[in-house]
């Protein structure tokens, strides 16, 4: 979506950039550094983790402890199955309606993006999928309000994309409806708590908040996997993946998952990492209110905590200020490339001091140029 | 598939095994080191390659760079699309047959083991996929003969595993049939040239010969590609990758791919490294043959290049062998375990050496207790 831009100072090039990706995203670097210790010998077995079956015992402890890790971060009882499966959030699109759109149901879409918009074109191809609201009239600036969805009669689920990375909007209450919830959280999960008791089934491609690309953590509950239609090809069969190991997962990136989740847990967990991002995102829309020089793209009730977006009086102060940024090592801040403007991507792995040196470049710049 | 043993030696823990893992498989030691090297940060661009975008001129290198070397070392035309896809064989098995096998056609499959079984299922699932010839009744310990073949007459493809992992056979010569073919290369994939002229589509999870476990290649080309299905879900039209970079890729696993193809073109490129497992395979079989102790469970004029399966009197000498083998830093020699036995995957990236020094155990443990 992004380029990562080259650093342009004349630094030694193990200097590490403050990243403000939107993702892949970037990474802990303690995590970086245990991969690598970790390389190319893994513990006392003799290869590295790249090289061993997906049957072996090193493996099955990698993930069942992320699996654990999962279940102690989110609070997820035993109702709930952990699947690390590959395709990203794209393949889940297809996927969920596979599963659990039936024959002559519907499922309720709450569109927010181009993300949700990609959701909603795969499960028509499936079945009936109902446009309960919508803020494309208004370029996705906004969550629509609750009072204005109107869901179906007979939805079986209300699918959401929790966070929009490319307008930088953001659901800051659960959906309020009587259906479960299948929520795309690919751009947020891991950043705050879940109420998982109002979800049946909660996707995330791990490379924003939880890993590198190439796994897409699935969290489903038992009493909706029963609900899913029956004869579906095997490998897009929720089933499948619930009832064993099927096939060979992408071990490296199940491996880094559970490395982050370590990095998560020793922060405080979910609680501390929502106090930290609610600090990130305040410091940074609070510098972007304090003078008319910069402008939050996305609608003020709506904004993102993850990908917090603005613009500068105009196309040619956002570019002088990405290059300026870029000169300071501040990295990935182009916005997407239909957007224009600026992005900042704060996941979690991105530490308070990059925003503050974010905030202090928005102020050194607005001086030179406002 | 197979346990990795750890080692029980008291070596220094960085020591790495002889690894004869089935797969995910052995990587180059030399490319590992490299990997360690660019963690944290790769070149000049501040961050590791796990954390930049699939849209960064970085990875578009990398990509870009894997495909040159593929076409390169497999002589592949500009009417050959190369892919980086999610999902492992296991995700081909339904999606070939869903883009290629027509509503009113048909497919023919060779069955020569489990994984072709798979794929047969789910081409069962689209429309109508003939056996055209099986080895199941023999325990698949053969590829039956191009003379026994019962092809259809309207098939769009002829599906075939070029090499069986778990029972240790191989194709050693491409089916001869009228029809394109799409082939399962997964365990013999870039281990030797392919007549590429003959093929439809070819696809091979990288957890073998080419990298690990995460990223699935498939080349398909231009004119096959244009005989396929319309209204496909988006993620599994093959159209949809040919076209452009529409989602996030395996960033990480197409890196580390890109870097096993530099060696295998250090190495002297495909036909040197044919000559190599030529000269490992021949080493093996030779030693199995040689005295009445060992075993060879494939026929002879089908046994596997890749995967040497052999056992020993009985149990609990096989059982014995691979303790003896661990203790030497041999590793993963267990056979399947629906088969039992030893397996020696002898991939790409396994260095003579490790046949040497199976071949000495061999001798060594028979003198013991033959």
């Amino acid at each position: 979506m992004q380029t990562t831009d080259t650093i342009t100072r004349s630094e030694p090039s193990r200097r590490r950039a403050l990243n403000f990706s939107a993702g892949p995203g970037a990474l802990p670097e303690a995590v970086l550094e245990e991969v690598r210790e970790e390389l190319p010998v893994y513990k006392n077995i003799g290869t590295s983790v790249l090289e061993i079956s997906h049957r072996s015992p090193t493996y099955t402890e990698i993930a069942e402890s992320a699996r654990t890790r999962f279940r102690n971060l989110l609070g997820l009882g035993d109702e709930w199955h952990i699947l690390f499966l590959q395709g990203g959030a794209s393949l889940q699109f297809y996927q969920v309606p596979l599963n659990f759109l039936p024959d002559n149901g519907s499922a309720d879409y709450l569109i927010t993006g181009s993300w949700s918009k990609k959701a909603l074109k795969e499960a028509k191809m499936v079945g009936a999928a109902n446009v309960a609201a919508t803020s494309e009239e208004d370029e996705f600036t906004y969550i629509p309000k609750r009072g204005e969805w109107k869901l179906g009669t007979d939805a079986s689920y209300l699918h959401f994309t929790s966070n929009n990375t490319i307008y930088g909007t953001q659901f800051h209450e659960t959906p309020n409806v009587d259906v479960p919830l299948v929520c795309d959280a690919s751009s947020d999960f891991m950043s705050r708590p879940i109420d998982v008791a109002r979800y049946g089934l909660i996707y995330a491609g791990a490379q924003k908040n939880i890993g590198p690309a190439g796994v897409t953590v699935v969290l489903v509950k038992d009493d909706f996997l029963g609900k899913r239609r029956g004869s579906l090809p095997t490998l897009l069969d929720y089933g499948t993946h619930t009832a064993k190991l099927f096939h060979t997962p992408p071990v490296f990136a199940v491996y880094m998952v559970e490395k982050v989740l370590k990095w998560l847990e020793g922060l405080g967990g979910i609680g501390a990492i929502e106090d930290l991002n609610n600090r990130k995102a305040r410091l940074l829309y609070e510098r972007i209110d304090r003078t008319g020089f910069y402008t939050g793209t996305a609608k003020a009730d709506s904004r993102s905590k993850m990908n917090v977006t603005f613009r500068l009086p105009n196309e040619t102060l956002d570019a002088a200020f990405i290059k300026a940024a870029a000169d300071r090592g501040l990295i990935a801040l182009k916005g997407y490339r239909t957007v224009g403007g600026i992005r900042a991507s704060i996941y979690n792995a991105c530490p308070l001091e990059a925003v503050e040196a974010l905030v202090e470049l928005m102020d050194d710049f607005e001086k030179e140029n406002g």
